[in-house]
């Protein structure tokens, strides 16, 4: 179903005067605004900064320094996001490529009866592989609807990818090693150097409730969409802690420490990956003490077909896209034309394993030419839908999932 | 119900940094925005400019020439509008006061058997005198949600305005002057000079179907709330076309030019008080000949109490506000205080008669301490709602109805 060609048409159809360089949430040109003016997207009059890079797709550099790049929406169409699609997340530098990768160690120490440290050659063999469909998404997905705008790299819905990753279960390796009584959380280690380059300074380290660490979706992985884990994705080895924050999901793993208490590595603590307990006034400063860790995120729709800003020829409008909801299923996707007065259920597909994404399709009939801002908007299987707006303003910016819109113009 | 003293101590307990002076639209201090910035309020770091007018309340101007003043949201509490809290809107000059108001002559010609020229006394004493509580609403209201901004006085929510009207039936007249099988439409003038000051300068001069002059609450009106209609309001003698876009309520009531076809008066042509028939790109320059004149107001509901940015000593939150729906009864009202996520109905009472507004009230019991927006959306009797952001974008901005946002802090 997703086509390239299509896509490829697609872009060719955007509105008149943007070019095929500025693709993405900077589709429409500036006189055709969102009502109300979410802000949906980086502000570009020239469109956004586009990624370079061999092996990677013309994403959306959303910083150099470290480099972190969103995918535009109508580049989300696939089943399985293909890497060079894939959004690039780093905290600090990317380490330089292992010359063996086989001999990359892990260690696994703390709360465990037999300390080990293993290769991820001995890791591959030893250990049943398994491979899962699965989201990964960064923390901030969904950043920039924020308003007063919130520190930190201005994701629009474009975080968040659904890959094939292959490797073994954490939790097999933890049992291995004899997981202790006393064990409460791990803390994940990786080889990523400070963003400052100073080996001295600590890197970020995070870590989940042993509960979660045991969930057998939770893998040690080595390949994505059955090659080698790319570099720039973590490879040789990484976490993936699906449906959680991806900041769990540590790139460049050398170390899982096993703790008797909720894990205190640096992106723990502060306003790091943390909400608001209770909701606080836009743009107010907020107090570190009154925050609790983000842990699962919350349901998002994402259209990928048609484009923001594409111009259709026709008013019979076939959308697709996709839909997640952290450690849930997305239950139902409603599609509205009228700025939320009425809605339209999407067609959602069952998901291939848990902690993939939905493919949501719906015939759309507009009701004349002009032009029209598509919103889909997922509920999942708890009966948490997408709020209208981001709300629960945090100084971070965690948790903004509103619905989803997109303009488009129908040809007279 | 609506009480001044809890009005008053609801301003008073606004959030701090703001003073007394500051009414309406722009209670909250600046740190504390709307989720996703809703343009809500005439921006206003040192507060909106306030009437100052005999006979009037703090009224928010909106402009001085002509002079349009809005209500500002909790002083819209009362169940009929007192006079000093009404809204003012004027396309001309107010002309000077009449010397002797009974003697204030009113033509009827056109398409009638026998075109009759009667004064404001005969008109009192020969024909029923009939008093309802009917909505009066500029159709401009709300056009300040509109983004990009349009054209025009920037309304929220403030220009309606529910008081009683006391006057006698348009079709009484019209059926004593003979209404003849080929009238179609009226147009209305009144004795407001030009803005200019200029007497060969045409007023506005606005009508309507001659189903809706015939429509037994079409009244030509000289009590407001059971007194002598006020200059400013258009006294002595004005229309009243409830339900229907305010500019049709001609005051100063001089003239009923029946017509054989629609009515062509300044005010009726170009973009003045006409809708884009099919949707336009926000903010595109729009094509006169691709609208509709609009008629009936749309659906909304409005938060009276508490103040918007009001601070609140409790979780336990007694709402109250009006809705109203131009030609329709409001039905539901419902409530959201998690960005729309989940919806409460609120209680709505029965209207005391038709086209009168309706008052909503409702318990809330928020979970926590802190900060929460307020919302409520009112759906009419034919199953239509309020959207969420102000759709249809048209270059004077007429028909935005975004559902009604407030922000409350609750003292923890």
């Amino acid at each position: 179903m997703p086509k390239s060609e299509t896509l490829r048409a697609s872009r060719r159809n955007v509105l008149k005067g943007v070019g095929i360089a500025t693709v993405g949430a900077s589709l429409a040109p500036a006189g055709m605004a969102l009502a109300q003016g979410t802000p949906a997207a980086p502000s570009a009059a020239k469109g956004p900064k586009l990624l370079e890079m061999e092996g990677k797709a013309k994403l959306i550099v959303l910083g150099d320094k470290p480099l972190n790049a969103e995918t535009p929406a109508e580049m989300t169409d696939d089943d399985v996001t293909p890497i060079d699609k894939f959004f690039i997340r780093n905290n600090g530098l990317v380490p330089d490529a292992p010359a063996d990768a086989k001999a990359w160690k892990i260690k696994i120490d703390g709360e465990v009866e037999k300390p080990m440290e293993i290769t991820l050659g001995d890791l591959m063999s030893r250990f049943p592989n398994v491979s899962y469909k699965m989201m990964l998404e960064c923390g901030g997905n969904g950043r920039s609807f924020f308003s007063p705008e919130a520190r930190g790299n201005q994701w629009t819905n474009g975080g968040a990818g659904c890959a094939e990753w292959t490797g073994v279960r954490l939790a097999d390796v933890l049992k291995a090693a004899g997981v202790k009584p006393s064990a409460v959380y791990t803390g994940h280690y990786g080889a990523d150097p400070h963003l400052s380059g100073d080996a001295s300074k600590p890197a970020i380290s995070r870590g989940v409730p042993i509960a979660k660490a045991m969930e057998p979706h939770t893998l040690i992985v080595f390949k994505m969409n059955g090659k080698d884990l790319p570099l720039i994705h973590g490879g040789p080895v990484r976490l993936i802690v699906p449906g959680w924050a991806g900041s769990s999901s540590a790139k460049w793993l050398t170390r899982i420490w096993v703790r008797d208490k909720q894990h205190d590595g640096p992106g723990m603590g502060g306003f790091s990956y943390r909400l608001a307990k209770t909701p606080i006034v836009p743009g107010s400063k907020g107090d570190p003490k009154d925050t609790v860790i983000l842990e699962a995120m919350p349901v998002r729709a994402v259209i990928s077909f048609p484009a923001d800003g594409a111009r259709l020829a026709s008013r019979k409008l076939d959308l697709r896209g996709h839909a997640w909801a952290g450690e849930n299923e997305v239950k139902t996707v409603d599609i509205s034309t009228d700025y939320g007065v009425t809605w339209k259920p999407a067609k959602v597909d069952a998901p291939p394993n848990k902690y993939a994404w939905q493919r949501f399709t719906a015939s759309l009939d507009l009701p004349s030419a002009g032009y029209y801002e598509v919103w889909a908007k997922a509920t999942d299987s708890k009966g948490v839908t997408q709020p209208f707006v981001a709300g629960n303003w945090n100084p971070q910016g965690y948790g903004g999932n509103p619905i989803n819109r997109i303009r488009v113009l129908i040809a007279s």
